[in-house]
């Protein structure tokens, strides 16, 4: 099948326009700029999207007016109706709920500060404002055919970047010099940027999860961690594999061995219906029975979307509640073992969550890469 | 004076824990992340300064603590008790709070959000939440020695990158290859990146005033919006210059004098006690007697300092409540007219207010540069 040519704004509106109904409010307020941006293609940096059960508009201001109407025509925005801000967002936003007899309005609780809920309260006084908790998000960490079509594509360009891996690394080369490397490749690929800051850590930075890149020249005997992902038609995908800088001791390799079964077995255990808390238990498993229970320092994975990182979480049980993995979440598997002074490792493939089981949809050698 | 070496963390949290006193609070909680780091130098993604008329402590996670404690010993944090989240941000902003036998507790309404706020609320039962708005802003707005002095630097080297523009621009050449040629000279000047997208906008396109850099070739009889910055030491500077690709009409022309006269009027307002108002006022008055009022799309300048615009704002009175401007506020005078289809000029420069007037920080030079 070719792929879709544009995301399935009206699919993705009408969704939302259930949630509306079944959440009993006349009017959903969706400010986070992200969540516009799934459900409408609209990018400015501000816009609401005002959707009820049998309606959505966005309102924007004078800036963008010429500009989303062009788009609309063009296809490259949802088929909407535009409301232009007259004066100021909350005044105008409380003349369209108005006009609209809205009563009960939903609002997104995680993105509304209070200054701006006040400053709505006082535009379009009798309204009950109701706080929503992650809607859009919710929906936007199961993926539709488009979406996969992209993170699909996203995952094979950074794969060979992977690949190319053992052209970028070499004893003697600072970390910063290889991270210089990387994102040129990322760029040559095709990424229109890196999805975060890559990551090479090497020897014993290699035991920080999240170190910066340094001025460190990579010498024989360390392992040397690569993190790094790129952002494709505005998705996000992320990677990670170890090399060696020659020969390495038998405690570095029976470290990587472990986290590398540690990712099988979180990878198998991957399917629709499982938490993401079971998945993280299944790699915990296995390091634990290593000894290296204390040495894995993060959870296990990540949504992966139009945010690096988004639902569903898979980490352990105690740092919230159960998330449900469903068919069509993209997630990463990452687990890491880091033992201070001496060195860390970390293996991260993408993965799609399937009714049986999943898909890695990134295919690059997971093998320590001996440099 | 040589420049002093270290922010002066001691003196901004005396001026906050003044504040709060004022204000009738027992804490203020500051959580913008970059007035966290004005008052304090923590520069962490998380951290939640809690601020007395008595004292100040940060409320960090695990990740920062060791850091933190660090930074404090080498001076490059302000000296502070440090707590660390045990579990939950909420749980322990409660428990600290509880601690102090806080009641009345002050928020940045601008930047908590109703979920948040919520968390807080349960967490800590029996204290009443007052909202607070730019308290911390508006005392960065102010600057101080050592801002005054990384200000200067910066806008000397800024000034520097705008002189060696005669040979960054010429005909034939792309906008985006003159904006990364500018870019470039901003990394040599010693910024560590450019404040905000540098704007390189030719021909038409310069009617736009927020134009993208496009492959359009600068060509004879083009004006060009040179509009560029640079961030130093975590302080923003902003410069606009016009050049004229060879021999422009004497419309260009005569577009281009009125905004210079616009800019002159307007940095002759500036002073202490004025509005922000009354300068923008001064610029559009100039472009008004040349019927240029409608073309003069934006305000007429903004405060610089961690963030590229920040209080004050110098626009009309109908956008909001007039701002005075104070001696030692720093902010950008950049008025401009464009015409679509023709041509768009701006000027613009950062000057320092002062009690008799202003000094104008950036000094290169303002005439049409004729390439």
């Amino acid at each position: 099948m070719p792929e879709p040519a544009r995301p399935d704004w009206s699919g993705r509106l009408q969704t939302l326009r259930e949630t509306c109904r079944q959440l009993g409010v006349d009017t959903l307020v969706v400010s986070t700029p992200l969540n516009v941006k799934y459900l409408t293609g609209f990018a400015g940096s501000a816009g609401l999207l005002l959707a009820s059960p049998s309606d959505v508009q966005l309102l924007v201001d004078g800036r963008y007016t010429g500009a989303v109407a062009a788009a609309i025509a063009a296809g490259e925005v949802a088929n909407m109706a535009v409301a232009k801000v007259e004066n100021r967002v909350d005044s105008s936003l409380g003349a369209l709920l108005r006009a609209g007899n809205a009563s009960r309005v939903g609002f997104e609780a995680a993105h509304v500060t209070v200054a701006t809920l006040t400053s709505w309260q006082i535009a379009a006084s009798g309204i009950q404002w109701q706080p929503t908790e992650r809607l859009v998000e919710r929906q936007r960490a199961v993926k539709d055919a488009q979406e996969l079509a992209v993170l699909r594509r996203a995952a094979q360009s950074l794969s060979n970047v992977a690949r190319a891996l053992p052209s970028l690394v070499s004893r003697g080369r600072t970390e910063h010099e290889v991270a210089r490397a990387i994102d040129l490749a990322l760029e040559m690929a095709g990424f229109s940027e890196p999805a975060f800051p890559t990551i090479v850590a090497s020897g014993p930075n290699s035991a920080h999860p999240h170190a910066h890149p340094s001025d460190r020249r990579l010498a024989g005997g360390d392992l040397v961690v690569l993190d790094f992902g790129g952002v494709l038609d505005g998705y996000c995908v992320d990677l990670t594999r170890m090399a060696a800088i020659g020969q390495v001791s038998p405690e570095a390799r029976a470290l990587f061995a472990a986290v590398q079964e540690a990712q099988t077995a979180a990878i198998s255990t991957v399917r629709a219906g499982v938490t993401g808390a079971a998945v993280d238990a299944a790699a915990r498993r296995v390091l634990e029975a290593r000894g290296l229970a204390e040495a894995f320092l993060h959870s296990t994975g990540h949504g992966l979307g139009l945010e690096v990182h988004e639902a569903p979480r898979l980490s352990s049980e105690r740092s919230g509640p159960a998330e449900l993995l469903e068919a069509g979440m993209v997630c990463t598997i990452e687990p890491g073992a880091y033992l201070e002074g001496f060195a860390g490792v970390r293996l991260e493939d993408d993965v799609l969550v399937t009714p049986e089981g999943s898909e890695v949809l990134t295919d690059a050698p997971r093998d320590l890469l001996v440099v």
